[in-house]
């Protein structure tokens, strides 16, 4: 495997942390101990956590007003690899790439499975991308794709998300994530039932050409880009969607796409109960789909969906294995610094999860004794395991302060020289 | 039938408002035919309208705040009856009372039958309660009831629901309605897929008692009185639960019970799309479950509610019949004042729906003529239908304008005299 | 005045639609007189009516996930006027055009104003642009611009804001409407008041530099483009500013900046009582600022505002003159037959707003009449005034149907062929 | 001052968990000092800390459906201070006591004062109730209370906020909080200007009658119990009255009384930047005024808002003290021992913001080094302080654990035999 940034660096800036490290490993460790936990276990835990990282993730996010482009963004899909490959050998905990068609379609797919595999990474869920016209592109999506009144449309959005399946078996991946912007600005546009059942005879197209092992995830998003309905707006739509597509359809949960004031740890649990939960796209949010680094604006919400992740994997055991991405857009910060401490909360969340004792839990449950049930989740949350986070990275090769590291590596001003900004990419002009 | 108000009194307020009645009825008819719309068809068709009053509406509502009663209340439920009879009297919309037990639970179930028909009324949908502790009942809701982990709470919820079906079946009704505020307040009182399992072996008992013609309408609400999680909270839940239960399980959608910004009208077409729709609780609200008169906050989203039933209608044809209710509070005007006139604003709804020639938006729709497609929805909303709505009133022997012509018999005046208020009944003391 | 869709084509149009038009006038005039109100005085009235345009509003919008152009945009400030003068022509409602710099910025003031003239429009207020990057522009607004920790930045954006002052002060302008976009992503990323600080530093200089005769308007708006914290959030905080800077700053509501459920009618009373209601930016939304068609969402909540808007007007008599602006993002529909139809659903509200007798309506109120006076809201909202709007533009010289008419005229064909659709304009690649 | 709770009792238990306690601080304070944190001046700090418990916290709340009372509430004031005394004896928090009257009025002022100092309490900020009617009340507040129309029921909700003030001087309060719910449920029911004006005129009688080293908090509030339209519904309002009315008028902030979305934190930041932050009612909630126990469901925003009042506090200096409040409704937990876990929340907070190097962070602002920015803040948030906390209270007498040594006393135990239920209080018969 390839390190892109110089082990020897790692190792040192490991170094000059590994005394603070070991004091405060020490320390956590004793008071877990007195809480009868082993801390040793649980970094072995956490060496296990693993979440993809979006390859749109590492260039720049922006508005519909403007988009402020930092240094060095990746031109392409070779240099995203090389850019998530540096999140991975610093944290540890993000060995695959999900990529997006056709902004990251190979022209060679073997080629491009190969480079990652050198990087040390590998492909996780594709996406499809009908919300958006390409040069060239014969029919357009202004009005609609998997859900457009025309067979025509239809029959090209269906037609890419089957291309998307055949690159994605090429490049290793085992899913495709369906996300489609398509609904209505005004009521009357769309006749409401017509555009979902048309969804669900593009989607019945797609899901006969899913391999046998692979999945499709449905997607759904409250608004944006469509601000009066939504076709696949809720929950409930993509549930039942799934229910009628078939056993490879589940349901992600993205965690900006949901109305205000949205439970949505029991989103999670319902979907687990009735099995459909197929994956998560982490961000936070405040207002909408605000894509913001996970667990930046409510990381208690982000601990209380590992609490429902962590409930549901006692009920059933090896076979739950939701596909975690993280999907953020980066405005204001280095999206390699973001994706790198937004995996690592995403990973404090998943082993604060484990603090819990469950039967303790459940006995606390069973009597309404709800102070001290509250109390229970309230303290594993408390907990600051970032000790434990650190000797995991550490364990495994990686960063004890990814962010610093990767500070001190120059990387950032290496690639800033290596790829120039395209001109005129500031300013949308879409008001 | 019984007339409760003087018929010799609604004939001379109607008399006193004839003239105009008919000049705006034919300017109406003028504008409508210029459309190609025949008037007396839209009047007989609003005469087949028809919405259940609940009983509890009758009395004065509150908030944990406060209740500042009103002159005149029902203090049992044959006074409850005398009051939906006036409303029905004047409006000749609201033939049926849907029922709450055990507040309205009769003595002799075939007297309250005999009472309710002889004053042109029958009995819709019953409802439990197991939101509230009886005096002298055994178990307490507290934490919760359908969903308790006690099993004695929830063999107790059950045992009433299945009550409520036996009074139901005397009393000429022909479905439940469940509304359970079983929930959490703080993140870990509850198992949430443990509460929902609970809720599930509950329904499934009552499912099981239900006759063969009859429906369990399950009524989900995002919060209130479960301030963290409540367990039917959305409609994907109510969905999954109404899909395992059985066929005649269906959801009852309630216009305040949802998230902020949530699409209702959606909802109504996914119920409808998917066999599931149940019914309709009516009211309107701005901030949460504020139980404000029926499109007083926003009527186009009445109208759009209507539009898609009357798509689902012209799909389905005769086997589509949700049922319909009011389900208010009237904390500050007379609630039969605020039955009758909300009557006529979901009549209003039901007859704006019907002036939409549902061909030329679907051709419009099909082409994205997105603005014409918006502006014959918009076209239909704004044309004011009140000539008509009065118009089918008087024809089935109703009020022109009922509240005028309530007000003008003086009944709440009568009643006041007749039903003392009970003493110390204000101010709720829960802050 | 220049007729940019021929004048006798509008003629010809309205010739056929004038049997229709003035059957439909004399039937709601007849209803109306049987209510004790003038049809041709509010005619009159509708005709005092005026809405400025916004320049971009003539382009197609976007949203950060792809933008859909339409055919025929205009390419330049010359061509906006063009669109905005067949918006007017067939109107009569929109006589100003509130430009945008420096998308709109002129080489020669005077010929701009000039040629607005000679199209019979006039320019209203001026809107300055520091939340986008413009090519060859020394400081980036990436960090903010008026509020920005950096006194270069800030320099520029005061800068900018006095020049859009001059080049207004040129075009015949008197107001500047102050939008930013500045805020935080990240709690910790702003220091909350000091970024306020900042701002009213930098307003103080853009305030003295204000002519005598001229108003500055702030805009406060919830989130987007920052999604944590946006420094002019809410209106509090822009009451607040334009309280600290003077009489000549005053607050702009744009109807889609608010949280969710806020009561925005309330809004306006507040401004308006308190002396700081500048004027508006019209549009309609259901989730966020999704700037779509006004009224095409809630009908009845633009007409509460013009009942706000009503009722002060009768307290303050002529000297109550809020700025009206459309401001509005065409995404799926032709932005020339949006703004048109935009611009009517805006004077319905104030006709329909003309139609409450205010001291019928005190009355009720004093006496807690609250039925009654719902229903003297509820009554003038559902009267249909379209045959007053049609009127009040056949009278003024335009269109009794100015979408038909627009369609008739092959205006959008014309100017699709004149002005080619840039290369490579689809998909903003902002995810 | 008397122990409520055993003296001997508390040192037993503290004795039991004082070897774990005192490895759990020097485990934290090992960490604290490699980040330059000295844990003997927090602990100090955290001493400083009070917030005020509310009277009617003593009591179990409900909602408009039902109460379901717990065992052992007090029946009157004097046993709610035993209660309020139980919290601060083992918090050492919770010094003072905020009544409300009349439910609180003492038929001896100085002889409650007495009783409460004995029990080592003191009065905080007292509240008026203009939101009930109390038997034998001559005006009802049913449709306003300061907002009226009518001037009796103005000057006798003027009268009662003047008698609170007097009551208050008597037991040694210095403060009136003035919550008033008056408002509108329907659109025209309120000249919602009119409304305002009749509030400010009642408020300067009020305001008139302070006590010269008296505040009045004006405490807004979005809905409930008005559902359309709150006269006092927001921070503009609130900031707007307590302009108008002087110096000794400021706003009070109840962390449940906002839009959904929106930005609290920034709200402190504004009302202390223009002189107005009068105190807070601490509680959370996740949909609308939930009153749920402080900091459990977004503890992060708890930390934020105290980031806020800490930057303030750095600024003002000693001037700067906003009264803190308790304002929660224990609906299914003990009251006493919500409010223990409640105070102990507030003080987390309170203490996390101290651990912020605010030069750092100014440093990293300036910068626009948002990820680090952000980052520190999280450091902070992340730091479980809970043996601080413990041993602040040890220190100062109180309980290392409160609910466990609450739980060993037997407390409710001895006060359910002492204080027997009402009959009939369960079930509020509001729906």
């Amino acid at each position: 495997m390839t390190s892109v940034i110089d082990a020897g660096l790692v190792a040192d800036q490991n170094a000059k942390l590994d005394a603070q490290l070991q004091a405060d490993y020490e320390g956590l460790g004793g008071m877990l101990t007195r809480r009868g936990l082993d801390i040793d276990k649980l970094t072995a835990l956490a060496q296990t956590f693993a979440v993809a990282v979006p390859s749109w993730g590492a260039g720049t996010g922006g508005t519909r007003f403007a988009r402020f482009p930092g240094r060095g963004e990746p031109r392409n899909v070779f240099e995203k690899l090389e850019d998530c490959a540096v999140i991975h050998q610093l944290t540890r905990a993000t060995p695959s790439v999900s990529p997006h068609f056709p902004w990251d379609k190979p022209t060679d797919a073997s080629e491009l499975r190969e480079t990652a595999k050198a990087l040390g990474l590998a492909f996780d869920a594709v996406n499809s991308n009908t919300f958006q016209d390409q040069q060239g592109q014969e029919q357009s999506y202004k009005f609609g794709s998997l859900t457009s009144t025309s067979a025509a449309v239809r029959a090209q959005a269906v037609a890419h998300n089957i291309e998307c399946i055949e690159i994605g078996r090429a490049i290793g991946s085992q899913a495709l994530t369906v996300w489609v912007g398509d609904g209505a600005n005004f009521p009357g546009q769309h006749n409401l039932r017509g555009a979902l059942e048309r969804y669900l005879d593009s989607m019945r197209e797609i899901y006969a050409a899913l391999p046998s092992d692979w999945n499709v995830f449905i997607e759904h998003k409250l608004f944006e880009p469509a601000f009066y309905a939504t076709t696949i707006a809720d929950w409930g739509t993509s549930f039942a969607c799934a229910t009628e597509l078939g056993p490879k359809a589940k349901c992600l949960v993205d965690l900006g796409h949901h109305a205000p004031n949205t439970n949505i740890e029991m989103i999670v649990a319902r979907l687990a109960q009735f099995g459909k939960l197929g994956g998560f796209h982490f961000n936070d949010s405040k207002y909408g789909d605000d894509d913001l680094d996970s667990g930046s604006i409510n990381p208690f919400q982000l601990f209380l969906v590992f609490n429902e992740l962590a409930d549901a994997a006692r009920r059933e055991g090896e076979a739950f294995k939701p596909a975690y991405m993280l999907d953020q857009s980066h405005n204001v910060t280095d999206p390699i610094e973001s994706l790198m401490s937004s995996a690592a909360e995403v990973q404090r969340a998943f082993v604060q999860s484990a603090l819990v004792d469950r039967a303790v839990l459940t006995g606390l449950q069973e009597q309404n004794d709800v102070l001290e049930a509250a109390q229970t989740l309230k303290r594993a949350f408390r907990t600051d395991v970032s000790p434990i986070l650190a000797m995991a990275r550490v364990r495994a090769g990686g960063a004890a302060d990814p962010v610093a590291c990767y500070r001190a590596s120059g990387y950032r001003d290496r690639v800033a020289g290596l790829r120039p900004a395209k001109a005129g990419a500031s300013g949308s002009g879409i008001v």
